[in-house]
């Protein structure tokens, strides 16, 4: 049985482009003589619609979109992800279309509502598993959730006596996901005795990165057939004959790749062609900019320096060779005279008082204004460049550093964007090493160090993972060697930033918890 | 038998005070002879928890406190909501304890998961009904949703011979609520020939308030005790022969009122002692300085001018006008020069480009900055003065006029703004009425007018309501009688400010969906 696995990119709402994007892959897979081609989870929609399903017209809308791919289905059949609707109930459905009729449809039985997960919000569960009977082959129908459910009953029962078992998803990506994903289906092929299909959908939506990695097991547990990671897709193949080789990429390739994807969809999925990055001279807005380029290509990723009287030099230097490295036109806006008006307008109302905090915010919020004004005027997307283990601590400032549309290193820690850096410039160097070698810093006062107010970054990223990731107690956290008043410090920082977090820009999701929609603390929320 | 509706007011989070407080309500209802007193939902907790339910130990330190509490109850019976964990499942629970030992659990049933709410995420669902016996009255134990879903099997079985029944509730406000649920209570009764006790909480959490309004209603549908609402109260009183007489305050007496409370928790909950507004002489600025006054006392509350070259004598005058009338002082910081120096190291850049909305911004940016540097030297939270018409719209400015910690007009459309003015001035003048007659502008551009660019509000506010708070589709909002042209562009300008709402503050919900938790649409987004 020749196959097609559609790895595709929707855009979530995008109903007439989805549904043309989706039937020129039947129309491509018919003329490939194509007998069963499947589509990922919420295909015709995009996925998560979130809220969008809650109106009524979208819902109609996209039983529309439905009806035209089923037409297009002329001589072939398919598995595509829908919002089926009954008796006033939704449901996360997949229809199995053949020669123009849909003659089975599955409603997905385990809905996840954890993590980035909201489904119970909308979706009702189904009540029983799907089989469809096409060209002599038993098929097993799941999607995503059900796969992971390691006794759903849908999921035994369903497997059992099918040849083959198609699971759509929209599975979003996390470091090492895609081991966990293809460990998963090598056990559920070998103990069903069938062949089981993944297909993923790729591209990025807001903070989460689809990352596909399409795959079919053979009932022995091997992998015969994979996409790509990161591209769209028609893979296709005999399902009994063919047989190719494969192997998924680094941890460092996939995180910059996720990175990347998830920064060009943002940008371009929201009518952006370019993007402005404040580069200090630093290795966080560095390898935002390296980032930026590979994503959008140099022509469209503009740079801005902004001095200030605690800049170094060598921040200018590397800076400039940064920006040269890859090809990017740095403008220069010094921001002493704006930031000095503040002051002497200010100093009657802070007279007598210590200079401090509010100096060093002011500075760069004077940054995070020039850099929307420059937005504003051009059209340009800015791109934030903090880190996680600062979205974490709250060392960063609200409306300065962290203005702008999208923050591309929000869910990686410092430690990691070193190896980062480390990975980009191991081809070509694009940053230079005197950024790499340079202690980290804000340059908001004088002689300034991250290390002055944070402890070491090894230190406070390992903190930061068992305390966000893996929700240990303090107690937990001195028992895994590190200093009580240091874990304390930590601590303290991350649960008062969290007013900060709320008004910080969405960006791509790299670990098992970013800030973002899996991580729903209250800003007022006195358990210490 | 003497009963008591403890509406009190717990912090999220706070484990021992809200242990304190609960064991002094439960000492003062001993002293007053109570035999029985009534909790709300979570009170152990503070509602909602959220993410720190997914905290080990957080679940492990509210079963000692539900311990602590549990001693406490010498000669009293009680039933408290908590946090109960069996078999690795977390439930939304009420302990019914008499005399210093818990006789009956009762875990909820019926869990929301729409709107603002997610119980789905963290809590399963209880699969029994629960019955506590005491002092020979057959007792039905409830937790709010149980109320509201009306066949829900458990409510109907509860219900069944009880003589009174318990609903503990963490029940957020929105306009009206009060009256659904007095209609729903009445109901239940009569249905049930039974008391039923609804007991909320009351106090503000992030953007929820909650309006206590905990009554007891006799089998014949009559209410026969109600707690203020807003106030915390131990309400005591015998079920059969106290009859109290009971009356809701109106609509805008309502709104004003969550608002103070939704202000002051957050301001007070959050450790701030003082707040910061920008006054600008407009309505909405007013409006709020005259809450926030309200709320926090008038020497709680500061207040700056920020003129630039487009603002008019008058926004003067009646800046000055309303600090004076509620007895605030007014600063002023003008910002021609500090807006001079960027259009100043711009101009390079911005050559040969028209004027416009970078500039406008601008203004708004710098005085953002001002109001941020005073709240960051000063330790004053800044509260933003936008309202809902300008969230929904986009006719406001990411961090400028949308800078600061708490929105307090956030859900309030602009018609219902001039409303609570009126309601504020009926008793005393606060705002001048040379604010509510002058036509609104930003005052960021010569001569501008808000209806330059927006409907007038009433058209506005009502194409805002059928779109966000009933998921109307263009069709509909037309055929209810609206212009299309203007519906579209109001659809359109809500559809495209989805990142801008995303980094505002959070603000007091008053409507039936606020931008907040009930208000999940993506930002990368083409339904249109």
């Amino acid at each position: 049985m020749y196959l097609g696995l559609a790895q595709i990119n929707p855009i979530v709402g995008d109903l007439s482009s989805n549904v043309t994007k989706i039937i020129g892959v039947i129309d491509e897979a018919i003329d490939q003589k194509v007998e069963l081609v499947v589509f990922p989870e919420l295909v015709v929609t995009g996925y998560p619609p979130e809220d969008l399903l809650l109106k009524p017209q979208f819902i109609a809308d996209n039983l529309a979109a439905l009806d035209k791919i089923t037409k297009a289905c002329k001589g072939i059949a398919a598995y595509v992800g829908f919002v089926d609707k009954k008796n006033n109930k939704l449901y996360n459905a997949g229809a199995f279309i053949v020669n123009g009729k849909v003659v089975k449809i599955y409603h997905k039985m385990n809905l996840p509502n954890y993590a980035v997960f909201d489904e119970r919000r909308y979706f009702s569960e189904g009540d029983k598993p799907a089989i469809a009977y096409y060209k002599g082959v038993k098929i097993g129908l799941g999607i995503c959730e059900d796969l992971w459910i390691e006794k759903a009953p849908n999921v035994k029962n369903a497997n059992k006596g099918a040849k083959l078992n198609l699971y759509i998803n929209a599975s979003p990506y996390h470091l090492g996901k895609i081991n966990e994903r293809e460990k998963l289906l090598k056990k559920k092929a070998k103990a069903g005795k069938a062949y089981v299909a993944y297909v993923n959908m790729i591209g990025g939506q807001d903070e989460l990165v689809f990352d596909g990695g399409s795959m079919m097991v053979d009932p022995k547990g091997k992998v015969i057939a994979a996409c790509d990671q990161y591209e769209e897709e028609l893979l296709i193949f005999d399902l009994y004959k063919d047989r190719m080789e494969n192997e998924w990429v680094d941890e460092h390739e996939e995180i910059y790749k996720a990175l990347s994807l998830g920064t060009r969809d943002y940008v371009n999925k929201n009518g952006f062609s370019d993007v402005l990055i404040g580069v200090s001279g630093g290795i966080d807005s560095a390898l935002t900019l390296a980032i930026a380029v590979d994503a959008l290509g140099k022509e469209k990723v503009h740079a801005v320096f902004m001095p200030s009287e605690y800049t170094a030099h060598q921040s200018y230097e590397d800076a400039k060779k940064i920006c040269a490295n890859l090809g990017v036109k740095l403008d220069e806006i010094p921001i002493k005279y704006t930031f000095s008006t503040y002051l002497n307008n200010l100093s009657p109302l802070f007279q007598g008082k210590p200079v401090g905090i509010a100096e060093e915010n002011l500075q760069a919020r004077v940054r995070g204004n020039y850099l929307m004004a420059l937005s504003n005027k051009f059209g340009w997307l800015v791109l934030t460049t903090g880190n996680k283990s600062e979205m974490s601590t709250g060392y960063c400032t609200l409306y300065g550093d962290m203005a702008g549309g999208f923050a591309v290193l929000k869910d990686v820690p410092k430690t990691m964007v070193y190896k980062l850096v480390e990975w980009r410039n191991s081809a070509k160097e694009a940053i230079p090493q005197t950024i790499i070698d340079r202690p980290p810093t804000a340059e908001l006062k004088p002689d300034q160090k991250d290390q002055d107010t944070l402890p070491p970054y090894d230190v406070l990223d390992a903190i930061i993972q068992a305390y966000v990731e893996e929700n240990k107690s303090l107690k937990q956290i001195i028992a895994l060697g590190f200093d009580e008043a240091t874990v304390k410090n930590v601590i303290a920082m991350i649960d008062r930033s969290e007013y900060k977090r709320r008004q910080s820009p969405p960006g791509p999701r790299i670990t098992k918890r970013a800030f973002g929609k899996d991580w729903r603390l209250p800003i007022t929320n006195h358990y210490r």
